[in-house]
C-alpha cells in the first residue's frame, strides 16, 4: 500500500523518478473555474531549480510544467488536474558508482532492503527532483486559496549555525539562499564557501509564515492542522524536525509565559504558531523545518556494497552544498497543499465560518 | 470533512468527549487471531490515566477498557475491534465558567469559531481525555507486533527546562515523571513544586526509542515513516515539535558529521533515528516531542467571553501542573499505531523483506 | 485491510457480531448543528426489526439506540457521534450446530475460509443483525438532508416471483409486506404461507424511489453517484444485483426510446432513473435491488463440517421466509448514506449550483 | 471531493478528456518485480478501441501506452507507475453544436449542472475515452494476479434482445461482437445493421466470468467482493445494472433452489456466482452488466440549450451503433482490478489462506 498521496479534498498523486521520462502529479479535487495557464508555474519552479547559483548542482533543464487535463479553454474543469514535467538533462552516467554501493545519509540502503529492486540513477524516486511535483500542485493550491489573500512565506532562518536576526522580506528574493537578514546571508555564504572547499555540506532550519489563515481550519483529533503540517513538511527528504510557533522553546516556558492572552482586540502574542486545538486561530501560522546536511559530499566515507561488504565511497562530479534553499519553496508549497485541503474539508463541513463569509 | 481516523490497513477512529457517556475506538483491520482481553490494557491505561501523584489531576476513575465486538473466545475475529472506556467521575460544576470565557492556550476558542456549536464542559472532544482511546488502541498494536521483539521505550527527556543527563531504562518506572535519570528526577520534582505554588505549569521534552523495528516500513513520498510518525505525534494535544534522530541538531551539523556510516557490521551512529528517505534502516527509532505547559493555571489570565468582550479568566480547583509524564504512554502508543500500520502496509506489498523472514 | 467504513466525508465505521455484546457505528463527519435525540431512531429501528409478523423471526429485542458521543444539549457537536445498539437477546445454544457445519448459501464457509477463526454464533459478524447499524446511520443521514425536501421511499416491488402492479405510497406502511401495491400483498401473502410450510423461504426486489435529489450529485469517473449506490446496496447481505432506472430492461432497448428527451419544463421520460454520466439529474432517483430467498432452510441441505467431510445439515427452530421486507429500510438507510456523502462532497468541490442555492 | 482514484492498496487514478492532450493513470501501489513494457498493452487496447469494424467509430488513433514512471530495467520499482495514452486523433469540429445543447443520455446537462464550466469537445471528461485508462490498469492488474492462474474472460450475453444460448469461448475473439456463440452473432450482427439504417442503437448485457479465484477475497460489510464489483462495473458510463450469479433471478427462487450445495468435492453448483458474504468462494466469480444502447443517435431529438429553450438535436457524422462489445474489455479491467486489490488487501491482513499457499 503505497503512499504517494497527499490531501483528500485537493488530493495530489506524484509520480516520476530523478532519470526516468518525466514526473509530474495528477490533482483530483481541484474546485472548477480557477484560471490556470502553464505560464503560471515558472517563477516557482524556477526557484526550486537547482543551478541558480554556485551552490547547487549545475542541472540546467527548465522544468517546464505542462498541462495534461483538466484545463478547458483557460480555467480548471473540476476534472483531474495532470501536470507534467519532463527530464530532458539526464546523464546516467557519473551514478554509475551507485550500482553497487549504498550512500550514507540518502535512501539507497533502504529503498534495496524495501523493494529489493533498486533504481540507482540519481536516487531514482527518492532523489529530490521529486519536490518538483510538489512545488507545481503548490502553484494551484495557492490559486485557488487567492479569496483569502492568504501571504505564505518562507525563508532561510539558519544556514550552518548562522542565524538570521532580522526579518526583512523584501530582502528574501535578492539572495539566492532565500535569507531575510542581509547580513546573515555574508556569513552563510562564507560558510558554505568554506564547507564546499572541504568538499562537505551544510544544513539549516527554514522558517514559512502563513498570514490571512482563516480560523477554523484543521480536523481534530487525529487530521489537526499542526498534525497535518508536520505530516507534510517532515515527507519532504531532507527534513528532520518540524515545529510550530514556538516549538521546541515552548517546552522551557511555564504556562503563564506560553499562554498567548487573548484580547477583544485580537491575540496578544503569538507562540501558538496560529493554532490552538489543532484549529487555525486567525493569527499567522509560523512552522520550522529543520533540514539536513546533503548527503553526498567529496569526502571519502565509509559504506557496504549490495553484497554486504565493507567499501570507502567516494563522490565525484559536482554536487549541492546545501538544500536549505530549494527547499524553502518546497515547504511553503506543502502548507499551501495542506490549508487547501482543509479549507475544502472546513467547505464539507459547513464549518469554518470566517470562511463562509469570503 | 472529520479527522478522526488514523491508519489505513490498521484504521483506527475514536470517539468520546471528556464529559460525555463514554469514549473509545474502533479498530478497522486488526490481524485474526490476536489473543486479546480486558486485563491485557490495565498497565498501560494506568501509565496515561490522572490522578497518579501530586502533579496530576485527583480524577480517579479507573479508565478500564470494554471490548465490546472483534474477539471471540479470547482471539480477534478480524471483523471491527470496539473498545469502549466509560466515563464515571464526570462533574460538570466547576466547568461552568467556561460557558462562557475561552481558556487561553486552550482549543476552546477554535472549536467555537469552526463549529459554532460548543461542548464546553472540561474541553469536550479537546480534552486530554481523549488520549484514552489511543492508548487503548496502542495496546492492541504492540500485540500485533509482538513477534518484532520490539520495544517501545518512552520517557521524559526534559521538564521545566532540566534535561536529564543519563539513561537508564530501570529508572523509568520508578518515578512518576517516567524520567530515565535519577537525578534529574529530583531536579524536576523540585521544579514543578515552585511551579505548583506559583499557581503555573511546566513543559517538557518527550522521547521514544524504538528497538526492533525491521528495516524496510515506510511508504514514500508523502507516507514515509518519519511524516507518519510526525503526524502522528503532533496530533497528540499539547505537542508543538517533532524532530527525528538528531532532528534541528542535525540542521548545524556538517554532512560528514551527519552522515552515519555504514558497516557490514551495522550503522557506526544513529544520527538518523532509524530513518533514511522516510525508510526504517533497522536501527533504533529515535523521536522527540515538544510538549507544552498545560495552559490551565491558577492565575489570572486576559481572555475574551463569547461576544468578544475582555474578560480575566480565575480558575479554581485542581489542575494538573505538568503533563509531559501522561503523555510519554501516548507518544509511545503513537508510534505503535504508525508502526503495525506500515508493517500490514508492507505486507500489502510483499515488500518488506526482513519482515518476511519473520 | 478491513472494510467497515462508507462514505467518505460523512463517514461510517460500523461494529458488532449477531452475539456479541452490542453493535453499532460511528459517524465521523456529521456536520454541526443537526436536532438529535434517541428517540429519533425508534421508528426506522422498529421497521427493519425482526418479529414484527409471523413473517420473520421472533427475536424481539427493542434495538434502541444509545447515543455515546457527539451530540451535546440536543445537537450535533461536529465531533464523532457514535450509536450503539445493544445485544439483548442473544442465545447462543440453538447455534451450536454450525460449530462444526457449513450453512449453504451463508457466509460461515467463507468466512472460515477467510480468517480461520469464525465466530459461529448467529453468523457473527455476517449476521443481517449487522444492517441495525446501517439503518441507524440512516436516520442521522435523512436529518441532515432535511433542507432538500428529499423523501427516500423503498417498497417491496416483487416477492416470490408476484410483482406490484399498482404503486400506492399510503399502502406501504399499512402491510407487513412494505408493498405498495395491496392486492399484490394478498398474493405474497399467500406464497410466503406455502413457501412457510415447505420449510422453504423466499425471495424478491426492492425498489427505491428518491424524490427531490438536487442535480449535480455524484463524482465522475469512479464515485459516480450510480456507481455508489450499486456498492452502498450490494453489501447489503442478501442482495445479488442492482438497477438503475431502466436497467437490465435498457439493454434491450433502442437508444431512441431509451433517451429521456430533455424539454425546458424537464425531463420527458425518467429511464436513466435520475442520474446521467453518473451525476443526478434531478429527477426522481429509481433503484431496484434483487434479494435472494433466505437461505436457512428447515428442509435437509447437503454441506460439509469444518474438516470438509460430507454431512447432512437440518436446522431447528424458526426461521424467517422472506427478508425482504426488512431489507426495505436497509435500502433506503444505504440510499441516504450516498446521498448526504455526496452532498457534503459536492459541497467541498463548490460545485453543486442547486444545493448552493439552499 | 473528487473522485477519480479506484482501490485501496493498487490505487489508480485516471485522468483525462477526449479531446485534451491526453489520457492515462497512475497506478500507486503496484508491487514490485512485475515485468512490463509497453508491448505488453497492445493487444488489450486493441481489444477496447473504437475503429476495429462497421459498428464502431473510426477514430483510428493506435492507443498506444507509454510508461512515463514506476519501471527499471523491465521491472516494475513499487513506485507510482504512469501510463500515458495519447490524443492524437483530435477533431474539435463535428461538436461544435454542442456547444449549446445538451445531448438527451448523455452527461452533458449533468455535467454543466454540477460544474457550470463545461468542456463540450466530444463529452470530456465523460467521454466512452476515458475508459481507455481503465484498460491499461487492467492489464497490470492481470500481470499482478499471473500466479493465481485467473482467468478472467468477457463476452457478450446479449445484443439488442438476442440473447446468446452456447458458450463456446474459442469464438469470442472469432467475432466483432466478443460474442460466445456463433449463431447468435448472426442475428445480432442483422440486428445492429437495422439499427443502423434507422439512425439508432442498441443496448445489450456483457458477462464476465472469471476462474481460478482463490477462497477468501472480499472485505465485509462494506467492501464486500460483491460490492466492489458492483461499483467497479457501474462506474462505466453505459452500465445501468450489474448482477452476481443468478442475480435477479435469484429473487424468483426459492431458498432450496437458490442455496448451493457444499460437498467434499466442492460446490453442487454456483447460483452465488462465486461470492458468499461479500467473500470468494472459489467456483467462478460471475457477473453481468446491462449496457444501455448509445445514446448519441441520427434521430431529431428533444432538448433544450443551456439557456434552457427548446431544441431539436440533429447529429451528424457517423456514431456507433452500439457499445457493448468495446465495454467487455472494459468490464474485465474492472473485475481485475477489483480482484488485485482485494488479493492485496488480504495480504496486508494476513487472512487469505489459499493465497499464503501461493
Amino acid at each position: 500500500m503505497a503512499g504517494n498521496s497527499f490531501g483528500q479534498t485537493f488530493k495530489i498523486t506524484t509520480f516520476g523518478e530523478s532519470h526516468g521520462k518525466a514526473l509530474g502529479a495528477i490533482i483530483d479535487g481541484c474546485p472548477v473555474g480557477i484560471c490556470l495557464n502553464e505560464a503560471d508555474f515558472i517563477t516557482e519552479m524556477a526557484r526550486r531549480r537547482p543551478g541558480r547559483s554556485s551552490f547547487s548542482t549545475p542541472r540546467t533543464e527548465e522544468d517546464r510544467v505542462e498541462i495534461l487535463s483538466g484545463v478547458f479553454e483557460g480555467l480548471t474543469t473540476g476534472t483531474p488536474l495532470t501536470l507534467l514535467v519532463g527530464n530532458h538533462d539526464v546523464k546516467s552516467k557519473p551514478y554509475s558508482v551507485l550500482k553497487d554501493l549504498f550512500r550514507p545519509g540518502h535512501a539507497d540502503y533502504t529503498y534495496f532492503k524495501k523493494f529489493g529492486h533498486l533504481d540507482y540513477r540519481g536516487g531514482g524516486r527518492a532523489s529530490a527532483r521529486e519536490t518538483a511535483a510538489r512545488v507545481a500542485c503548490g502553484v494551484v493550491a495557492r490559486k485557488v486559496l487567492t479569496p483569502f489573500n492568504l501571504d505564505i512565506l518562507g525563508y532561510t532562518l539558519e544556514l550552518g549555525g548562522i542565524r538570521a536576526k532580522r526579518m526583512d522580506p523584501a530582502v528574501i528574493s535578492q539572495n539566492p539562499l532565500y535569507c531575510a537578514d542581509p547580513d546573515a546571508v555574508q556569513f552563510m555564504l562564507k560558510a558554505l564557501d568554506r564547507a564546499r572547499e572541504d568538499g562537505d555540506s551544510l544544513g539549516g532550519v527554514v522558517e514559512v509564515r502563513a498570514s490571512g489563515c482563516p480560523a477554523g481550519l484543521g480536523e481534530p483529533v487525529f487530521d489537526k492542522l499542526d498534525a497535518e503540517l508536520a505530516k507534510g513538511v517532515m515527507s519532504i527528504g531532507a527534513v528532520k524536525g518540524v515545529e510550530i510557533g514556538a516549538g521546541f522553546e515552548a517546552a522551557r516556558l511555564r504556562g503563564s509565559e506560553n499562554n498567548d492572552p487573548i484580547r477583544s482586540t485580537g491575540f496578544g502574542s503569538n507562540r501558538s504558531g496560529g493554532i490552538l486545538g489543532g484549529i487555525s486561530n486567525g493569527e499567522d501560522l509560523v512552522l520550522r523545518a529543520a533540514v539536513k546536511p546533503i548527503p553526498s559530499i567529496m569526502k571519502p566515507q565509509q559504506t557496504i556494497d549490495r553484497q554486504g561488504r565493507d567499501a570507502i565511497l567516494e563522490l565525484t562530479g559536482r554536487f549541492d552544498v546545501t538544500a536549505v534553499a530549494r527547499i524553502v519553496p518546497v515547504v511553503e508549497a506543502m502548507v499551501a497543499l495542506v490549508l487547501v485541503d482543509h479549507y475544502l474539508r472546513a467547505r464539507a463541513g459547513g464549518q469554518c465560518f470566517d470562511i463562509q463569509g469570503v
